[in-house]
């Protein structure tokens, strides 16, 4: 359905219509010009040739130190979605299931679907403050299961998961023998601190997935990075050396300019991203939807009791603005997701709209 | 033992040694300006976003002009790699074997073993110009066959296949209902015409394989393309979708740049490597060595009787020459690969030094 609205939507902008985009989570900021630059100057040196499959030494040494890891730890991706379906082939590549706390990014369940794994998935509840019910996620563990994938900070909820509860659920998943894959994209720019997978992870039994789209306004870019185990990095490496080769290494020194400049370029995303979910709070609040509050960029996940999340959207778009319908990420039929990227007025007028749809 | 030996080289070179790069497919000369400049007023137009996982439409056109198909026919990849793999990821998910003519690129049996798919090697020979044998080939395929990969022209001997054993081979396929996948990224660059898989293709039983890297020195960009049935470019797009997202839509405008001056560019490298083919020939036939004439960029693919070409590769890299032995290739024992993708002085000299190492 996701897939569906946006067609939709660039379907009626393609007739003329304006649509205020609020669908996906793809910042209306441009790429910051030094990133843009930093690529220029580095296909001008002739960085355009093939390069390692393990990515360039200069990056993954920047990120081991930023993350305290030994580089050997660290493989560079074409984006944070390869990362994320270059470890599942590798792990349930001798079948198993996976277990996914929604509301989820349904491209997690798209990809174990494609490569013959089966998933659970385990419902998490606006009224408790989208905690995982760690009893239950427990008994839902069985002797075929070899992951669990995290979100933190979640899509759509913008939550990020309270430290205890990860505390607690590692320490169960290390019981159990079971490997956490924590997909963290937007915990580099999130508004309240995330607790990373690394500060468990002194043996890389775990592996984190992480990107440049998002922290630094990068998403057609397509670069990532796994931090795992030496053996999961040297595999990953090696599928790299028969699909995509290598990214780009001009690519990849774009993205070393942002890590250079980061604290810089997180803080301008993290404070506009926080003003922009606080005026959304606002509005909705009012309006009479009930979420709980962002705590990290872009999303909001609001729910109406009785709304029909499809219909909503449907409609809504035929009034010039795209959501995505809370089905999207499980069962969520109350629910619907506002991506808060777009233009400031944009997500103004986005709001009001949706308010008086409502009404 | 391709990739051992260039991290042997790397590693030499890091020790200071002056280590002369004959054995990998990247060219030595820049990827033209016009391109960079191209990539850079596409990054600055803001063309950094999420994109289309078929590719840019434009880019898709184009292409579909060129090669007298339909724009639905088209999918653009991170590199004609990730065609290939995407290709095999589908049409091999339910089991069965791929038939390969050798000498022959080792990722296509990688990719297939990592994919749980069987490979079958048709061998051909130097003495009979390296011509496939229809009635064998016939004889290997089996019910459980569903492909054949042709690489046209071939890497390492840089022989176009003949038209009527083409003809014939396509003929045969067809009989039997296996599907070919023709690999022809040296295509555009051959010194005579190389006859595609797409002439005989009207219903897209076929798939051709491509990519801007050998044909505008683009190796390290990573964009190439498959064309194929409307139903296989939708299945690679929702793999796409799932992985790698899209191609940077700034590099697609790269590719775009290329393929309007393509006259231009590919005359100018043909040029060149018509020119480093012939005095290659002439300083291995002096020294003993056989070989067909290169028909195509960038290698050569000498025999000696009696080599090991494991040791004489070896050997050659203290000497300072980096070749790729034939065994990297299937059951070549007595060849090596020599790429002609260094500056002209550097390949002069190597060339003499091969030519020492076995007087």
């Amino acid at each position: 359905m996701l897939y569906e609205i946006n067609e939709k939507a660039i379907r009626l902008e393609n007739q003329g219509k304006k649509i205020i985009r609020l669908n996906l989570g793809d910042p209306d900021l441009p790429t910051p010009r030094e990133i843009v630059e930093a690529a220029y100057e580095a296909m001008k040196a002739g960085k355009t040739k093939y390069s390692s499959a393990y990515g360039e030494e200069k990056l993954r040494q920047k990120l081991a130190k930023i993350h305290g890891v030994k580089t050997e730890n660290v493989v560079i991706t074409p984006g944070s979605k390869w990362g994320i379906f270059a470890t599942l082939y590798i792990t349930m590549k001798a079948g198993g299931n996976i277990i996914i706390p929604t509301p989820y990014w349904t491209a997690y369940e798209l990809m174990a679907t494609s490569l013959g794994a089966q998933t659970k998935l385990l419902k998490t509840e606006m009224e408790e403050g989208w905690k995982v019910d760690l009893s239950k996620l427990e008994a839902m563990i069985d002797k075929d299961t070899r992951m669990i994938i995290l979100n933190n900070p979640n899509n759509p909820t913008s939550k990020v998961m309270d430290p205890d509860t990860l505390d607690a659920l590692v320490e169960m998943a290390n019981r159990k023998g079971v490997t956490i894959l924590s997909d963290e994209v937007y915990g580099p720019i999130s508004f309240i601190k995330t607790k990373s997978i690394l500060e468990y992870n002194g043996n890389h039994t775990h592996v984190l997935s992480n990107g440049f789209s998002k922290m630094f306004t990068m998403t057609g870019w397509r670069v990532g990075y796994i931090i795992a185990s030496k053996e999961l990095v040297d595999r990953i490496t090696q599928l790299n050396q028969i699909t995509i080769n290598n990214v780009p290494v001009f690519i990849q020194e774009a993205a070393l300019k942002g890590l250079e400049m980061q604290k810089q370029l997180t803080k301008t995303i993290e404070k506009e991203y926080e003003e922009r979910a606080k005026m959304a709070s606002k509005t909705l609040a009012k309006a009479g939807f009930s979420f709980t509050e962002p705590e990290a960029p872009f999303y909001i996940f609001p729910k109406l009791k009785g709304l029909d999340s499809e219909k909503f959207t449907l409609d809504l778009l035929d009034k010039g603005v795209a959501v995505a319908p809370g089905t999207s990420f499980g069962d969520y039929r109350e629910h619907f997701r506002i991506s808060l990227t777009a233009p400031r007025d944009e997500i103004k007028v986005g709001l009001e709209k949706i308010s008086e749809a409502v009404k």
